[in-house]
């Protein structure tokens, strides 16, 4: 059994979801989102995200995270304060030694929908489909649970 | 008397530099370089920053922290790696609840050069005038200790 934790990460939301994984089979933890207090700085902010990342890796104790790769997109600004949000949550994973995997937005969307451009709506109803116990309430929670099913599914080693 | 930690953030080396501020005094107390390993992964590295200048922190119980804004340049992916290694000497930081004061570069530079646009070559000089008991090796650990003596500069309560 592997249990895997997915982050969808945002300075304004960062989504989390705790699954495990036994051979084909996949069941749902938990999940929820992240949300740093508006009015801080965004030292305060990121440092909000490192350490609610901290104790869900405490609570949970994941064998591996996965995490979506950030591209630069039509707005850099807000991909170079996306990509801080980003370091906060993974500094906290590898700050406690859990394997971090890396996967393109559109190769988590393949391995679920087989679209590489599926929707929000696309990919919450696939969640929903693979993980019946999964409810995500927002977007964000729903996209991380679509990031630690679609390592679960892309990791080749199965156990 | 004030202790100021002046960071220069990036995921090849991270300048660093603690001095001290007593009204007009400026004190030289120590500076250096990190240096994530190169051979590790993204996140293994941002966890070597994170590590090492909460080390720092802990050693020398700096009052403040001083750390240039990045801004978007002509290369937004090395701009989105850099933001990766800023934030996670931000979080180092901001998890010891010491606050960070950010600074435009050019504010940088010109409150010590009275030049926004002076290269590293005049900031050293600089450095080395106002500091005479720091002798930077790199430019990172120069920067770093430029970052320092701004904010010590610039900040309105002088103590």
């Amino acid at each position: 059994m592997v249990r895997i934790i997915g982050i969808d990460p945002g300075l304004l939301h960062t989504g989390w979801a705790v699954i495990e994984k036994n051979g084909n089979n996949r069941k749902y933890v938990a999940s929820g989102v992240v949300l740093p207090p508006k009015m801080e700085s965004l030292p305060n902010r990121l440092a909000f995200i490192f350490r609610e990342v901290s104790k869900l890796c405490e609570t949970f104790q994941p064998d591996e995270c996965s995490i979506e790769i950030t591209f630069v997109n039509k707005n850099p600004q807000t991909t170079l304060v996306l990509g801080h949000a980003r370091a906060a949550a993974i500094v906290a994973v590898a700050d406690k030694n859990i394997p971090i995997f890396e996967y393109e937005p559109n190769k988590i969307k393949k391995a679920l929908t087989s679209a590489g451009h599926a929707d929000k709506e696309q990919v919450y109803k696939m969640v929903r489909i693979l993980l019946p116990a999964a409810q995500p309430k927002t977007p964000d929670e729903s996209d991380a649970i679509a990031i630690a099913l679609a390592h679960a599914n892309m990791s080749k080693f199965g156990l």
